[in-house]
């Protein structure tokens, strides 16, 4: 029997596991199909608490998820979870079978893990993330846990797709600090120590705390510090307690609404440049005129922005005729 | 007196370092004058050679850094660096006295060490970083690295700006390594094994010089796996000279120009990506149709794919007649 996306699409609402699986696997391949299955079931979606683990390499991340996981169910809620942590064990790049102790986990059908592919750009693999938390949503996931990478700009689009952002360090992470103290600590609404069995936890900790104290006067919403030993389970209760409190925050001062519209604009934003993207990759094969001006490029005859422009001129001119037939 | 932007370029070119701070400013904000300060000078670049240095934080990527400006002015060339880990003490962000041994350097009228501002998503600043890149080139600079910090995808678009890059590692960089066999070893050129003075360096760089033969079968260019301490300058020369091969390489097998394209190409993209963005961040102060489009958006009444498609059709009609003025 062929699948088709009618079929996918019913038996992924009815929460078939396999249906879902085949539809991560087409908005993680965009095109049309994507943006078919999306169309279908966007309408019905809004009510999944997505959550957003980041965080260095090394410093726990997966092991803490996999803490998260047997909170979340213990509390009888069913839980995706989406790894775009090249790094992670989810994504099946791990060889170290201690890590991997989330096998508990993949026996329960209340829990759908999932690792997503690289889409070349980060701007592109945010985009899937998106719509592959909305495949599980419509599959009836309660929760969308979407652990990254690194505490960079760069991982901030893809944390941004989260409601409750997690800031997972270890003792001694120096370098994260700094990060943190150079201006991006806005992506976390949540703070974890994680190895709080190594040396230096609480210094860790209380630095974290210092910093938060200057950008955060004012808000709302304090972003509490824990110490945990994900690995023993230390912790991680009250990190899923406080995941909680921060949900219940969002939808009770209005926040939730506005950090959404907000999330809505930048995927907006980068589905436009994605289009305007597409539509270049089509003409740098089909356009005399692109092909030419990339040459001219090269050759320095033309400097790239003025290039750029003529490019919008030429692929939207077209499209334009395209989208009006 | 007031700077002009002719003035700044006549006296970029002259090699003035206050007229080169100021265009890289420029170049950073974007808009209309970064254009026209390209535009001016693109037509004579090309001959720079652009390193890219990355690795996760902690690996002592600005330590290597600050051994390879020594390197590079003992063979008389100017260099120019641009930091764009928010960690790097080039950036300023660092407190601890003793990672800024570059200030020796500082004092060096033929070393230009400047950090690249936050664009807010990784495509932007990897546009400002060519841009930036380019006025240091147009000053007299034969030399540019760019410092970033990370191995994941995001790190790539950053570091596809460069004709090298140099991949740091560290003794036991387990999680780099699962990062480097996961598919994203294409962007090193040249692995380093830093802080060899810690335990397992050997080890490591063997699992690299494994993972590398699979990847680089047939290949032109075998990337060379190197052991230093950069903190006293152990096998720091070594490095300076396999880039030095690269180059050589690049400019014989006629790779260099391949590169180049591609870079240019992906730039291209970018561009065209960004200018898509603006239109649409234009449209949402400006258009009607477009701000209704958000608010329905955000009540589901519409998806998203559907929102930029209409988006698409709304700000490029009219920047249609704009451009056609």
């Amino acid at each position: 029997m062929k699948f088709t996306l009618e079929s996918i699409t019913k038996d992924l609402v009815a929460g078939d596991r396999r249906a879902l699986a085949r539809a991560i696997s087409l908005v993680e391949d965009g095109g049309p199909d994507a943006v078919w299955l999306v169309r279908q079931l966007f309408p019905k979606l809004g009510r999944a608490h997505l959550i957003g683990i980041t965080g260095s390499p090394g410093v726990g991340k997966s092991t803490l998820v996999d803490a998260l996981i047997a909170e979340i169910r213990a509390d009888g809620l069913k839980v995706g979870v989406l790894a775009i942590d090249p790094s992670s064990p989810f994504t099946g790049g791990a060889i170290l079978g201690d890590r991997i102790r989330m096998q508990g986990h993949t026996m329960d059908k209340n829990v759908f893990i999932r690792s997503m592919a690289n889409r070349g750009h980060a701007g592109g693999t945010a985009l899937a993330t998106y719509d592959a938390a909305r495949m599980l949503e419509a599959s009836g996931y309660d929760i969308v846990i979407i652990e990254t990478v690194g505490v960079g700009q760069s991982e901030l689009s893809i944390a941004q797709t989260a409601d409750t952002t997690v800031l997972v360090l270890m003792p001694g992470s120096g370098d994260d600090i700094q990060a943190i103290k150079s201006g991006i600590m806005e992506i976390g609404d949540i703070f974890v120590v994680n190895k709080g069995d190594m040396p230096g936890a609480n210094k860790t900790a209380s630095e974290i705390i210092a910093s938060l104290e200057l950008s955060t006067k004012g808000a709302e919403w304090k972003p509490p510090v824990h110490v945990t030993n994900a690995e023993v389970n230390e912790g991680t209760r009250s990190v899923w307690e406080s995941i909680r409190k921060h949900k219940n925050f969002l939808d009770h001062s209005g926040q939730l609404k506005e950090k959404r519209k907000h999330k809505l604009e930048s995927e907006l934003s980068e589905l436009v440049a994605d289009i305007a993207r597409n539509n270049l990759k089509t003409s740098l094969k089909h356009s005399s005129h692109v092909q030419g001006l990339l040459l001219r490029l090269c050759d320095h005859q033309i400097d790239p922005h003025s290039a750029a422009e003529s490019v919008i001129e030429d692929i939207f001119s077209s499209k334009e005729v395209e989208q009006k037939k």
